[in-house]
């Protein structure tokens, strides 16, 4: 039987979403639960694997399981042993061919900065603290360039091992909140550090440093040296996972490109 | 000269206040800097010395120093060299015979509680989860009784290694909040764990196991075991540090009653 299970997590105490050899993972979380459960490893196969620091308000993942135990009671004895920084949401029986990576048609990140004139250190681990005023408006207008089916070499980590690194952004803009803004993508999929690296050049566009204008030709390039940045993890938030082609039709219109996870794809 | 610092904190990432022979503390924060900055040790002293996982809107420390700087200077250089979760609100010279703790006339706590169907991980370390329903009407009922000057034995922990045990409540009050309620508490001085077993006491009243009605009972009697619960820390807010009487008196009036620190006293 394969579960489904939707998860939330503060990621400031996890160095990320993957198992590791020594430290704390979200990963290493479940799998622990799971072993003590099935008395065997049992191999969890999550949507995304964040980074260190990042933050998951909704994430998946799937695993394979010989336990007769139902939907609610899977999230009743997960919740009751996970520590506080992680929730299920909700679990679901799936069918045996879904996978969790692979049938992820699209992801919605947002990060989250604040402004103020003191550093707060509740927002420690949670927002990013940006002093300099930005020209909110000029941030939106750049954020808007990245929507549509782009070659984005130039806006990811140096890292990025994936063949293609097309991608199709269906929404990117900049939200004002209260003390600050959100920066708010959907995509089919995200490269190493791309949402990061978008932010850093929506960032330097805030602070006049870059202009809207340079989005196009910079998406013609494929020379990663020309966004040199990368915003630090602690704002970032995976926001939802999509799961099938009609749930992101039901957002973004039925005229969107889908793309249909390989294997390879590194996100 | 003698200095003195206003300083906030999240604590969630401390052992608390004092510094200790293994592990992060606020008070190691403070005079690592201290000591590269003079090249030798340089004690501080607190308002109060808050526990593990507690946290600081506004808690105050001093020192003495040699160095020639000016305040806005200080504040510069400990904020640049301060992790995220420790902020330097303000620097000022005092007289050579203040002192932070035995000038401390008063303290005020709030303590968060928040209440959903579901644990938010977005919450972990910042406010106490309770799932059960509240009589939050009864809860103040009781809170109010804890106004005036009392024994607290039968509310603090039994390390508590003060003489006297009375303390001047000037305001206990429970305050909705958006998803939950605040304790909020102000009196001249609090014994060990004393916010955390009134908020325990008040939970179980809320809970309808308690009632409003025991506590002036509660007050006469002095065995810590008719309250055998303390509240975790993650929900404790250090709010206000009264540092004159002058300042106590704006807030609750002239006709309160002021205690002025002995050398002894455990807060």
């Amino acid at each position: 039987m394969r579960v489904l299970v939707n998860i939330s997590y503060q990621g400031s105490q996890f160095l990320g979403f993957q198992i590791q050899q020594n430290g704390r993972t979200v990963q290493q979380q479940f799998e622990k639960i799971l072993k003590r459960m099935h008395k065997r490893h049992v191999r969890i196969h999550p949507s995304s694997r964040t980074d260190k620091g990042v933050h998951a308000l909704e994430q998946y993942f799937h695993f394979d399981t010989e336990l007769n135990i139902a939907p609610p009671q899977w999230k009743y004895v997960m919740n009751r042993a996970l520590p506080d920084d992680v929730y299920v949401n909700d679990v679901m029986v799936v069918d045996d061919d879904f996978h969790c990576r692979y049938d992820c048609v699209g992801k919605s990140y947002r990060y989250k900065i604040y402004q103020s004139e003191h550093k707060d250190p509740f927002q420690c681990g949670l927002k990013t603290y940006i002093t300099d005023s930005l020209d909110t408006e000029k941030m939106n207008r750049a954020a808007q360039l990245f929507v549509g089916t782009h070659d984005f070499t130039v806006f990811c980590s140096q890292k990025t091992e994936v063949e293609s690194k097309v991608r199709t952004i269906y929404e990117s803009r900049i939200k004002i909140t209260e003390n600050g803004l959100d920066y708010i993508v959907t995509g089919s999929g995200f490269l190493y550090n791309m949402v990061r690296v978008l932010m850093a050049f929506l960032l330097e566009v805030g602070k006049g440093k870059r202009n809207p204008e340079e989005v196009p030709e910079l998406l013609m390039m494929k020379d990663r040296n020309q966004v040199p940045y990368t915003a630090p993890s602690e704002g970032l938030y995976l926001e939802r996972i999509y799961l099938t082609s009609s749930a992101l039709i039901n957002d973004f219109g039925s005229d969107i490109k889908i793309h249909q996870k390989k294997s390879t794809q590194n996100d």
